[in-house]
């Protein structure tokens, strides 16, 4: 593909939601942890000598209220309710939410390469509908990187195309598990998810990187996940 | 006092900066957890019956490089530097900033009141000459809550006059220790301060929402931590 600009920074994002793609979901917790590339590059280690997060690491975790019911199976695993948001008196994904994030990646040194795990199904169809909604824009040079295909095709090619690989599990728990010998923290909550997901991108991450030069997709090919049918409704 | 609204979001806040006071310090990394009032009234337990995190959480952490040096003790201790922050492409206290900070407040159900330990002394007053040197203003309605002399005068009130409290040490590790018998994580980043900060609070929240609704000081009564000798200064 090699249609990607070099990322400078990438950042890893999880959101939680109302429910599965089937239901037209909405966006209930969104969390980034911005990593400049060179953080990346040379990763932090513990005295013990394990991989340690970076210490220049910007954050960002918003939640919000959805219009729709969450599903019972989304509530349960992410702790999250419409009851719980409206007591602490939580607005939906709006303008503040957009100025909030769009504010956030000023800060960051572009190109931007957004990384989510599933993120091509999930996240990043997700993310555009909701800013969709809102005529809401990203810096044009934004890239995507799904770690869940990445990590297959890395593997897949490790083992010469043979089938030893493909059974393995690549759910970012199993991933974790898998490379850590350890559970992950918080699972479900956008903030767990991405300090997981990030620990597993800093296991692999000279091969992610060279992955992402390569074949990161732009986010302006990014479909939304589905068409919106109520409010105003600008060019996403 | 009672010159404070009562708060309906507490914004607990570190910043991590070039030095101490003495040195004209400038902010380095500032991290803010947003926590509704309604959770610190019936804080989240863990399976054990330990005090958990509220699961409804908003969470801003940011890096920036200064313009001064570091003091060597400042780097040691935060283990922040000029060159890792410029490695990872930071710009200093700027606009963004402030547009993030701003659209982060203006997401959480006001009237806010700031939290921060020691903050009369260190993290107000240094938070606001930053503003005034880029004219930006806080919510007029946000008030501020300086844990270490709210914990000190509840346990002066408590011990009835007598020295027994006085002796013991009122850092934000001496009192996590206390409090939960264990060291503190991450000290000296911003988000690990801002932890065990929000673990403090909740340890004697019903007497700090107390305290706080008493005694809360209004954030314009706040006084820059130096005058401004050099670019725009407008009125903070």
């Amino acid at each position: 593909m090699a249609e990607a600009p070099r990322a400078e920074t990438f950042v890893f994002l999880d959101l939680e939601a109302t429910g599965l793609p089937e239901v037209d979901p909405e966006i209930a917790e969104l969390s980034l942890f911005a990593v400049h590339r060179s953080s990346l590059e040379g990763p932090s280690r513990t005295r013990s000598g394990g991989l340690a997060l970076p210490r220049v690491l910007d954050k960002l975790t918003l939640c919000m209220q959805p219009q729709r019911p969450f599903t019972a199976k989304a509530s349960e695993i992410t702790g999250l309710s419409s009851e719980g948001l409206a007591q602490c008196g939580k607005a939906g994904f709006d303008g503040a939410v957009v100025q909030t994030l769009q504010a956030f990646l000023s800060r960051q040194e572009g190109p931007i390469c957004l990384v989510a795990h599933n993120g091509f199904d999930y996240d990043f169809p997700l993310l555009r509908t909701e800013l969709q909604r809102l005529g809401a824009h990203l810096p044009p040079d934004t890239v995507c990187l799904d770690t869940l295909p990445a990590l297959r095709g890395l593997d897949r090619a490790h083992s010469h195309g043979t089938r030893s690989q493909s059974c393995k599990g690549y759910s970012l728990g199993s991933l974790f598990r898998r490379y850590f010998q350890a559970e992950p923290c918080a699972a479900h909550s956008a903030e767990g998810d991405v300090h997981t997901l990030l620990m597993v991108f800093l296991h692999r991450a000279p091969e992610l990187l060279a992955w992402a030069d390569e074949q990161a997709c732009s986010w302006a090919h990014i479909e939304p996940m589905y068409a919106l049918s109520d409010g105003p409704c600008l060019e996403g």
